[in-house]
């Protein structure tokens, strides 16, 4: 069965500056959805910011297996409920990949425990992008680098946890580099930071970019049944202990009580 | 100058439970404390979430090295704009060490980015700490191993991300396991969750945990000069570039425009 | 296509041995690799210490997709030249499961670059192994921990580096804990060491030892093509530099010469 | 105490090309010593390639708290038992700071586990290196970024394991990046790695760099006593078990027998 994919736009700069929308007429959540699409092996659908629930109800999750997330202008509109649903949904098993500007999403944010920033020039320079880390699956069939002749840049420091791995390190033409292929995994979801997508540069119409959103899917993927309740603290009883012991000392709980939280 | 270190207790099991009382007449807060300050290198005082601000008000926190915070029965009742502020200190260079059900502290969660939970039981069985990773700054000084004849069982899984570092592992009679010391960066701040401390067991009257608690505090402090923003995201403009560029492209900002997020 | 999955076995105390090769009469890579082939996705064949070049050929390494290593009682035996051809085809993509005692096998400690030691019984006590990662791909299909009544003992510290992640740790009845399941990388070949496996138990037989040796194989398998040269350290001669720049300042190379090693 | 530092040189390019005698008349080890000397917490001496044992007796050693590494032409030249021997040393706690070209040297080589191998070019190029990692001990009072005006180029992929934290990212002037500060632990050992350093180039006469090696050394330092027997693997006879246990099950090895390596 084809990996479940929802892409979530935010879809406003797409319909209030023109230069976007010439770009990405369809939305940018089209346009990555349809990169996603050329690859039997994945099933993408799109949900926007305006949408009920933002598009993110929690039918629409249960059925998800990747969530790609891109958002700039508007982060702040996001509820902090279905952030929180969603953040749930990733620590079940649902794969996770940010895009670009979604460093400052709040489930990137939430998910990362840090501040998220970095530094910032929007001047159509060059990007060049090196596989730090050959032969990873979000790497699979990319030459040693690839470039980006417009992009807005991205420079360190980073304000993220030491990932999992870098698999991307992005030289800038101004000078400065940024980490642009971080993953992570938050309870049992794969978590995958991309940076390129400037909204007014054609970024996700470039080929290789569409190969490494393809492979980030394939790779955030958890085939495993989802975690049911994946904040629980179960009591273990003592009668339910791996080896026999007897209760003793003073205690706070009564036998059966919930724990604190 | 010794490292100014600031214990927060949530010293509600202290007043309201005989037990506890009886173990800790001056609050876990201040026995944690008296721990600390038997190292003429730590100066260690005490708030708790009744006084104004929970104690921690920006003023004391900027004069903070390191955080140690002991919660269970209240973690709801500490106000989300006082955890943001925690959070920032951290990431601008503070330590934290977070004790035992302090896993479920809002501050804990929110750096870690995940649902920080564990199977438990109360029985006052044996747990033995087992040191993981020899001549780690925070096992400086302690044994092969140490035990505490009465603990709360705490088992995995542990819903933490892979931490830096595991520095113990501990065993309980009753057949589970548990990573019960890790290491943590959030920012410039270092953070350290230690699991033993149920209150009504007297493990912060054990000697060795109290030099456990001391060599973390000297592990988790950083010297240099806090992070003045560290949620900052700065522009660099395109005269500032390290190397020179020109500006081209389609632009979504005006010059000096902050950046959205 | 099945993953090609060879099962390298020391086979000395399956020979010398009667209560060894009472419980293993194929020997411990039969018995291994026929846990494996009950996969379909997987077709495992063995090789031994004792067959020319021990087995691992250039050309049989070649056609390997994963190997799986049991060693005991000869490691001093395996060559120094097979155990570095073993390191580069792991560092060209190979994936590599190295089990119990093979903890001191040289082609393990060569990947680690540490002494890989640890404390250790033999008292037929037993292990119960907890998933610490649940949902990880190794751990798939398995219940929150599983027993085996008759094991070895190995206990903290691992001298092993961080590991990527950790799948497993283990409880022991003589009141020791052991990281039993760690993953790594190294070059482009997935790395990961499994506890379980003394050889006068009949661990290997054990329904959740098989599912465990199943996945460990799926997930080691890295089907992108191997990278042909994994030690290359390559010139980039000034005109290829990806960026027009023009040589200057002193030189200790001549133009064409190859790299100091 | 001051850190007792030992600064190895290969010390073969300063004798035998006037260039890099020019520029480094007492030596590469000695202006790096000298640099590391100004900081009065630090004591920093120097031996060569071209010493008996290669400078690195084990009395030397023992005496010895931090190691500093620039090797290039020489590498195999460097004896496989003293590398074994240092290795031990790191392992039983020994800081080990290893420079530039070193990156093919025996020692890194042995404890990374990996080819360690990259691309370069040999054209006094700009390279600005980028802290990624604020506040971090080993960047304490750096600026965000500095530049050295000359340097070899060094590129990625950097055929190391993902390394505990990265401190610097380089910026090369030809498009090229790598990360230029990693840090690792090996046993009790604190392993630095960092970039910067060929031989045709002032780069060791430069303030800033003097700033990254003395941070580097106090990092590195660990003040707990050494492992004694850091490669040891010791029996715990089953009435030294921490829990009571009885021996059952059959066995391979007799009581008091030395375990299998």
């Amino acid at each position: 069965m084809a990996i479940r994919t929802l892409v979530w736009g935010e879809n406003v700069h797409e319909r209030n500056n023109k230069i976007v929308a010439g770009i990405y007429p369809q939305g940018m959540h089209g346009t990555i959805a349809e990169a996603l699409n050329s690859d039997k092996g994945i099933t993408a659908t799109t949900v926007t910011l305006q949408d009920p629930e933002h598009g993110l109800t929690n039918k629409k999750l249960a059925e998800t297996d990747v969530l790609v997330w891109w958002g700039h202008a508007a982060h702040g509109e996001v509820k902090d409920e279905i952030v929180e649903r969603v953040a749930e949904r990733v620590w079940s098993g649902m794969g996770l990949i940010v895009l670009h500007s979604g460093h400052f999403a709040k489930i990137f944010k939430r998910l990362m425990g840090t501040p998220c920033n970095l530094t910032w020039r929007e001047a159509g320079e060059r990007e060049r992008l090196w596989v730090t880390n050959p032969r990873h699956p979000i790497a699979a069939g990319l030459p040693p680098y690839f470039e980006l002749e417009y992009e807005e840049m991205y420079g360190e420091p980073f304000g993220v946890p030491e990932p999992l791995e870098t698999v991307f390190v992005s030289w800038f033409q101004g000078g400065e580099v940024f980490r642009s292929g971080l993953t992570y995994r938050r309870g049992a979801g794969n978590v995958f930071y991309f940076r390129p997508g400037h909204e007014t540069y054609p970024t996700y119409h470039d080929k290789t970019v569409g190969q490494v959103l393809r492979n980030a899917v394939k790779w955030a993927y958890n085939p495993q049944p989802a975690i049911a309740k994946p904040t629980d603290a179960p009591n273990v009883p003592v009668d339910s202990a791996p080896e026999k012991i007897t209760e003793r000392g003073p205690k706070l709980h009564q036998a059966g009580e919930k724990g604190l939280r």
